[in-house]
């Protein structure tokens, strides 16, 4: 994933590399990941450009209008933004390896089930920012978490996608990633527990062991120091 | 679009016909307005259930886990629901008279668009709901429309998706259809300034004569009439 540092306000654009793509990101963002998880999957050449997210350069809006990562440049100046258009994009541009199902309904089911991992992903960051300790929120992502535990014994493979990681894999996988830091940040009392997510827990396994997931994996202790910095008011983007 | 009074609590559900496509709706929901457009459009056959929001069926949330319209069902109880999903199902299950764009790129920057006109509905939304007039907001709405009039331009056909409507009129067009409650709603000061808009009005016009557009369209003033009734407590979801 490369240890360039983070541009910041007063940088310059770096200049793109003929035929080939940019995508720019932030090291811990996990929706700039699932993009790195992609390219990483299917192998695509890809240069990175960090993005200090507090003291964002000048021309980052002109990049990206909303000023948020992840954002896929072209060598012809043409950019996308929002992680889940630009997943979709790399798969029909880079069809080989395919990650969405071919089967429309099979494709459009894994997308329902991206969008209701959101209430993990809400639930999960209300966690990071509750000054007190909160069982209900931690009840919740363990309520969504399950669905998605079900789901896998529903399939019956080791992975969404069947024997390999597939879309659905790829676009939950960072908050994954990251979902025992609870228990770093705010005590034993949250350890996700092992026996009500028995296949979820083989999945993770292996996910980490995954090619495509090696690339950009970061283990607790580092995600944990970042998200402690960020809730300090200053979030060390150059950790790694 | 059919005219049949919205199922509430204590309903039944009616049963599915054998190899016809159903959709769950409500008839002032602009969300489910857009799975109407593309099966007027597409010319595929479908039945309309339409939905109490306030006081829903018991068995509404197994066929839609959130209790949210739209809702499109198969004669073997498979269900999908969000619109955009149900819209990229629907254009790749029935690829006659594609909607989005072939190319990879250009299809995602359409859906980029779609996403950015999330903030002209949030805006509305919010000038609906506003107890006291604010102009500011009122200019957010002009802002995020200009956007979609200058790329009418850029893209210089009568519609975005050429010479006929394709995935982005359709999917921006429930709430232009709307728009101009806003001056029935909170006064005169809230036109639209034809002369900002001169391509998206006449947009408008080329819609509102288009096949697929006619049979879901409505009135201004039964736009007005059911938006009163829903501020005032009592949606009258059976006003047509």
């Amino acid at each position: 994933m490369g240890r360039a540092k983070h541009l910041t306000v007063g940088s310059k654009a770096p200049p793109m590399e003929k035929g080939k793509l940019r995508l720019y990101s932030m090291r811990f963002c996990p929706y700039a990941q699932r993009i790195h998880l992609i390219l990483d999957t299917k192998k695509i050449p890809y240069d990175v450009v960090f993005i200090n997210l507090s003291r964002k350069p000048e021309w980052l809006q002109e990049k990206s209008p909303l000023g948020k990562v992840p954002c896929l440049e072209f060598d012809n100046g043409d950019t996308l933004y929002e992680s889940l258009i630009i997943a979709e994009y790399l798969d029909e541009a880079h069809p080989e390896h395919r990650l969405y199902p071919d089967d429309p309904l099979a494709k459009a089911k894994d997308k329902l089930l991206i969008e209701r991992f959101n209430e993990v992903i809400t639930s999960m960051y209300k966690i990071y920012l509750a000054k007190t300790v909160d069982r209900d929120l931690f009840n919740e992502v363990l309520e969504g978490l399950e669905i998605f535990d079900k789901e896998l014994a529903k399939r019956g493979t080791p992975f969404f996608g069947g024997n390999q990681p597939g879309i659905l894999d790829l676009m939950i996988w960072p908050w994954c990633e990251r979902a025992d830091v609870i228990k770093i940040l705010k005590g034993e009392q949250f350890i996700i527990p092992r026996d009500r997510f028995l296949r979820l827990l083989e999945w993770k396994l292996a996910m980490k062991d995954d090619f495509g997931v090696k690339g950009s994996y970061l283990d607790l202790e580092t995600h944990a120091k970042y998200i402690r910095s960020h809730q300090a008011g200053s979030p060390q983007y150059d950790l790694v």
